[in-house]
């Protein structure tokens, strides 16, 4: 057990503790750990996303920071520390400086210098790497740092596991050769496993990458539960991947040589694609089966908007019984993030037939084709769901009003910009890898390892000497490990409708100590309680409130600030018994001549 | 002994340490511990005034950060965290987001909404203690916090010495009565000299502010040094004060009905005070003494600008044999910041005759007087140097090209808008306590306390009910140490022209073990020295380089790390041999056998 703030026993006393409980919710909460962490006296908002840690909140932060801290160290990593206040020109080299968008936090200094509040610091280790080391002898590293960072979220929620300023531990590796990646994302990989378990939190280790981009291995740590901001995916044969990372597989081409020529029919009063479905297998039924929402083709109308805030239109077709995932969208097609098409958006291109649209009147990208009036307008680039192979049959809108084409042929009477991940996941789809159906989650992503590979190091022109004299861009792993957001996470699972109930490694204190009464000599015993537990190396929170303070608070109290043990000095001190409850657990009755050790023995077993 | 960051003996290893020594100074670098620090790997510079940590540089902060953390604590001293990004409306509240001026970094988020980089943070902390505490009965509470802070220096210098992001423990105490901020204060007082003495900092403690502004006191803990940029006078006495806060001692008014009626002159050709003396002395003697430059009243231009951009014009009057100091009136008149006036701030008040400038032309402040062309023009406000008593017989300008008047006395002839302290403090002056001549010396600020009073509690509607049941405005004392500072002031006082020589309780390492040769019984020797000093508790830097690496370059590299005790294991291994050096001493000579308990006593006595 260590601690960055705190390494030895020590009492506080809630006579003097700066704390206040609320009975009541603060209005702004809406998840149980800020609503708890709140009424419990850890923490308060400073402004949207931002925080005041209390006392009690400091105390848990720092045995995180500590558990994080020592890990890395045991895999070799270095401490470093970075400003948070950084110049503009790192991340204009790399492209973030625009890339990042509006969830920059963006400055001037008195001279009229660009500066930033950084978000991740990859190009300020990269050229600190570079301006220490030349040769790959001196490689690999690992430094990381714990450390402020700022992300202005358009919308910071759940408290503090989606702040604007915020606590990270980020780490990164520096290799020469791509198994030096390997290996070092493989230790940071192992490092999390280890804090998470030490930090007592469930986690998943999920792909955070589809596939496609190639050799780069990027996974993400959930913590599962139902408020987190990510949805992620996993088979009972051991696949798991953010529902970002999800490939879809790849259905084989169908043959199309019978496939009858499309026609082109009335389908009017067909607003969704429910009424579309019924009117298709009323007025134009197919012989070996009825018509499903899978075979219509869906075209979704999207503006993809650039981070210098050039908008482009897209349109993304999908078979007609999924949604669009705008985050699957935005996944593959970042730094563009995509939002829907407005109206002013669909009056510059006239070939757009709303509820009607149809690839005919798409694509090629880049070419112009022939608008309403016969004036030519830019082709809109096309994109389509995996699922449409060629030779695949559809409904789809015809580009008239109340039209709709039949046994559209892909491949055979459209082709398409390209395909792109566009398509919701659902529960019972297959995982990619075979390994059977997948099941639908939520996570409060706690972790992300990622290889970053040179991308950074060719910006920033960090070379090493390798063993043939030849400069040699250097490979750059980047791990993260979101301190303040681990805390929110574990009170999320820690907690019941009465208070917060800590594991013992992280709670601020080990042992809430309540004087239940008003004889001195129930606050005598258990002051020295209080000092011989401190003297054992135990921390001790005692409730030593005189006066008009009932038990009955003070119990509540201590239910609310959850330490793993309450320890009562009550009335039954008369009979030379003292009561040890666990915070979630029956109470047993020890002599209060033996408390002492019994009390320090729980807790060492707590925290073994 | 104790660390944020380590508790424990650990072997550090320079194949591996980040860190990279150099043999040049850094271009950008003033000052010793600037230079030092760069060279010896602790810091590197990120951006003017912004600087990153390296390995060896966190540990001396992380242990400069628990000295401070246990003194504080030692006091009651309860710690919280704030944010460093804030919002506007608390500073606004108390003024201080105008007031700040230029040297506060200010920004916008998404929503366009205000926000800052504390400077500091009365305002933070008042609030939180309003919204917990509401009774007498709460007080006094003691809050502190280790953190980040920002100020946008118009001129960022001296490395660590004056940065614009850097880490300081603010605290801030928080009473109903008078007499409990005294005991806040005087606390805070004992918790700094014992912080600065474990340090190992030679400190001085100077009012920092004069008893012109009743009953709150301010002292400020200044580390002596050329560096400094504080300049700060004591006495034999006893007396120790910063410049800004010396008090002039008001002479006597001097009796005037003898005096001669003023008479202006033709004083031709006197473009300097010294060429002014002259003339007088040569064709308008003195009949008792000769005149000097104290007998001449030289009135200086000066803008003031208030945070919100404002100029005013004032005139500074005072003996000519003194210089103005720009700082001593900024404290004075704070927050308008003073300037020399420009060409175009005279162009407005041609009442003001360059080089030829007296009282008669001057004040009443927010009067009309006439102007050159005999239209009217704003009086300028009036400022005299405590000196400037009634009955004192001036030679001044005469407001006319080439004239001077002789005999204007003060409180006769001429009058003020007010006093101001305005000139410059020198060696021998008295001190205002009677305490004898003072001597001026220059220092560092490393730590400031202050009573702050009810200012901000009122500002920010801080009150408590009292024993009566009547709401009681709050007193506050704020407290400050520069954490990052004390680091650059520790080098700065303890260096040789070799490097670094830290004092042990802050030393990155404790025992700098240097394998000088190449046999391989030498590496192993040293290398189990380094683990079974480690499992002693001693932390080791082991400069395990094989190679290349001269042991002439392992030493110059151990004298600017700067641990205060060098072990080497060389040649003299083979008759058992092995040499202890303090870093600034002679070397002992130890047998190999007992070298682990001969090295763990001699930094346990360092430590003592």
């Amino acid at each position: 057990m260590s601690s960055a703030r705190l390494t030895q026993g020590d009492v506080l006393r809630m006579s003097s503790l700066f704390v206040r409980t609320l009975r009541e919710d603060p209005a702004e909460a809406e998840v149980a750990s800020h609503k708890l962490l709140v009424r419990a006296g850890y923490i308060r908002r400073a402004a949207p996303g931002i925080y005041s840690w209390l006392p009690l909140g400091l105390r848990v932060l720092a045995k995180i920071e500590a558990i994080v801290r020592e890990e890395m160290v045991a895999i070799g990593g270095q401490e470093v520390h970075f400003p948070a206040l950084l110049p503009r020109e790192p991340y204009e080299a790399t492209g973030r400086w625009e890339e990042y968008g509006a969830g920059l936090f963006r400055l001037k200094d008195r001279k009229d210098a660009d500066y930033l509040l950084a978000p991740t610091h990859e190009e300020m280790f990269a050229l600190l790497v570079k301006d220490l080391y030349s040769s790959y002898k001196d490689l690999p590293v690992t430094l990381f740092q714990i450390q402020t960072k700022y992300r202005d979220e358009a919308r910071p929620r759940a408290g503090l596991i989606r702040g604007r300023e915020f606590i990270m531990k980020d780490s990164y590796s520096f290799d020469v050769k791509d198994e030096g990646l390997d290996v070092s994302y493989q230790k940071h990989r192992e490092a999390y496993e280890k804090i998470f378990t030490r930090l007592g939190l469930e986690y998943v280790i999920v792909s955070a990458m589809s596939g496609a981009m190639g050799g780069s291995r990027s996974e993400e740590f959930l913590s599962p539960s139902p408020i987190g901001e990510d949805t992620f995916v996993r088979s009972a044969g051991g696949y798991a991947a953010n529902v970002e990372a999800v490939v879809t597989p790849v259905p084989a081409a169908v043959p199309y040589d019978d496939a009858p020529a499309a026609h082109v029919e009335d389908t009017p009063d067909t607003p969704t694609i429910a009424t579309l479905v019924d009117v298709a297998n009323a007025k134009f039924p197919r012989p070996d089966r009825a018509w499903t929402a899978a075979d219509t083709l869906k075209n979704v109308v999207l503006a993809l908007v650039q981070p210098d805030g050039t908008r482009e239109l897209v349109v993304v077709g999908l078979p007609g019984d999924r949604e669009v995932d705008l985050k699957r969208i935005e996944a593959a097609l970042t730094p563009a993030e995509p939002e829907a098409a407005t109206e002013e958006d669909f009056k510059k291109f006239p070939q757009l037939v709303k509820g009607y649209i149809g690839p005919q009147a798409l694509g090629p990208q880049g070419e112009q084709v022939e608008g309403e009036d016969g004036e030519k307008v830019p082709a809109i680039r096309y994109l389509l769901d995996p699922r449409v192979v060629p030779g695949t049959r559809w409904i789809t809108g015809a580009n008239e009003p109340g039209k709709h084409v039949f046994d559209l042929v892909a491949g055979r009477d459209f082709t398409a910009d390209g395909t792109v991940e566009a398509a919701e996941v659902r529960a019972g789809d297959l995982a990619p890898d075979g390994s059977g159906p997948l099941e639908l989650a939520r996570g409060i992503e706690m972790g992300h390892i990622f290889q970053l590979g040179r991308k950074y190091a060719e910006a920033l022109g960090l070379v090493v000497l390798d063993e043939n004299g030849k400069q040699a861009v250097v490979t750059m792993g980047s791990y993260g490990v979101g301190v303040t957001r681990a805390l929110a996470a574990l009170a999320e699972a820690n907690h019941d409708e009465r208070g917060l109930a800590w594991p013992a490694h992280v709670a601020p204190v080990h042992v809430h100590l309540v004087a239940a009464g008003t004889d001195a000599a129930i606050f005598e015993a258990a002051e020295k309680i209080a000092e011989e537990l401190a003297a054992r190396g135990v921390e001790v929170l005692y409730d030593d409130r005189a006066g008009k303070t009932s038990p009955g608070v003070k119990f509540k109290d201590a239910e609310l600030l959850g330490a793993p043990l309450v320890v009562t000095v009550g009335k039954s001190l008369a009979d030379g018994v003292v009561e040890v409850r666990p915070r979630a657990g029956e109470a047993e009755h020890f002599p209060v001549d033996g408390i002492v050790d019994a009390v320090a023995e729980r807790v060492e077993a707590l925290l073994a």
